[in-house]
């Protein structure tokens, strides 16, 4: 009886599951994408599976090489051009950039990736430079580089794609990391009532913990060892030598 | 039947509820209380209630004539302070203010209530600088007061209450306040977990829409005529007139 009943609720949705799975994007290769942090992990990674797929990618990477590396290894549909989201010029550069390439077509998709983790550290560790790192490069360099397309995304009644993190959800440790991403799930939904009347979806994907140079438990230990060298001994001392010797671990 | 059940389920409750009740705190008239934003508000009826109540009330006004106007309304225990949490030399006064007078007992308790609205509108209507203000001051601001502080609550394991908001749950609109407030949960929780073994306990409110200046429909309403006066035609013509126009019936 109760096989029963996990298969009726299971088939409807394998069906619409498969539904979905069906659908296409018409004219692929008319629509523009532009992904922000196409370096490495997961924009790299959706830069060129878009760019397989037939969609017109533009990359933004954060260094030249990034650029360089994505652009020999995918079509020539697929443009790269360098942003430090950061840097309001930088901003103002790529929205010209795009504004020139898609023309009245408007730009159908915008996947806002770039990232950064900053320090993952007890709060008590941590100066305020080291939480604000992360919240103007995923909160602050994210909404700035949104506005400046917004114009061009309505034109194309397209869509926005905002990379949050499950630590959008939970804070798992301090560091201003977790602040920025609940900031961004907070922004996001600002911006989807704000742009469902122009036609406009706009969502939010919050991954968990994926191999990705973003996450790199290295990275973090050894950040981490640097502060403990520096810190206060009081605050040392609160903590003990046994707390950053976990560390020794990961090594 | 059902009302018997009732019964069991609230009764227990009743009794915890009138027990907590109960509770006192002892030494009241030792403890040290900081409250942020004392001009108005919830910070005003805070450093009020609690300096009624005897414990000693160290209120940050952002203007002198909020700080002149709650001293005269209070007892000579509590103190005040001019505290404009986006200027790092305010904060840096403030904490060496507050480590001198509360000495080798440590702070007994942080409300970080200090917080602005911003600009709320449509994203579309809006700049970086709209959107950033209140991070600055609601999210970045705070943070930086606790860490400022975070020694001296340490010191007497302290208790930290965060204010945050409805709005850092459910995003009603566009503006930064949404994802200034949502932040706010993240760092709220980052610093819960950090401080748990330390003895300092970590909180944050989320009060609805309750009736002071922050939430004043009429500045809402101006902000927002202000703001349609200076925009582009054509994002004019996509909301058109009558979209301003709802303003008129708040007048």
């Amino acid at each position: 009886m109760i096989f029963v009943y996990i298969l009726c609720c299971v088939i409807p949705f394998y069906i619409w599951w498969k539904i979905r799975d069906g659908f296409r994007i018409h004219n692929i290769d008319d629509k523009y994408i532009l992904i922000t942090g196409c370096d490495t992990g997961f924009g790299n990674h959706a830069a060129r599976t878009f760019d397989r797929k037939g969609l017109r990618v533009l990359a933004t990477c954060y260094t030249e090489e990034g650029a360089a590396k994505l652009n020999a290894e995918t079509s020539d549909r697929l443009k790269t051009i360098q942003l430090d989201v950061t840097v309001p010029e930088n901003v103002k550069r790529v929205s010209e950039w795009v504004d020139e390439i898609v023309g009245s077509s408007g730009l159908w998709g915008l996947v806002n990736n770039a990232g950064i983790m900053g320090t993952l550290a007890p709060m008590d560790w941590l100066t305020l430079e080291d939480i604000r790192q992360p919240i103007e490069v995923n909160l602050i360099g994210l909404i700035h580089v949104t506005l400046a397309l917004l114009p061009l995304i309505k034109k194309a009644k397209g869509r926005i794609v905002n990379i949050s993190s499950v630590g959008g959800r939970v804070a798992a440790s301090g560091g201003g990391y977790f602040s920025s991403k609940y900031g961004v799930e907070g922004f996001n939904d600002s911006l989807r009532r704000d742009m469902k009347a122009f036609g406009v979806k706009v969502s939010c994907i919050a991954p968990g913990l994926f191999r990705t140079p973003l996450s790199d438990p290295q990275t973090v230990i050894n950040q981490r060892i640097q502060i403990w060298h520096k810190l206060q001994q009081d605050i040392k001392d609160q903590y003990g030598e046994n707390y950053i010797a976990v560390g020794k671990y990961f090594k």
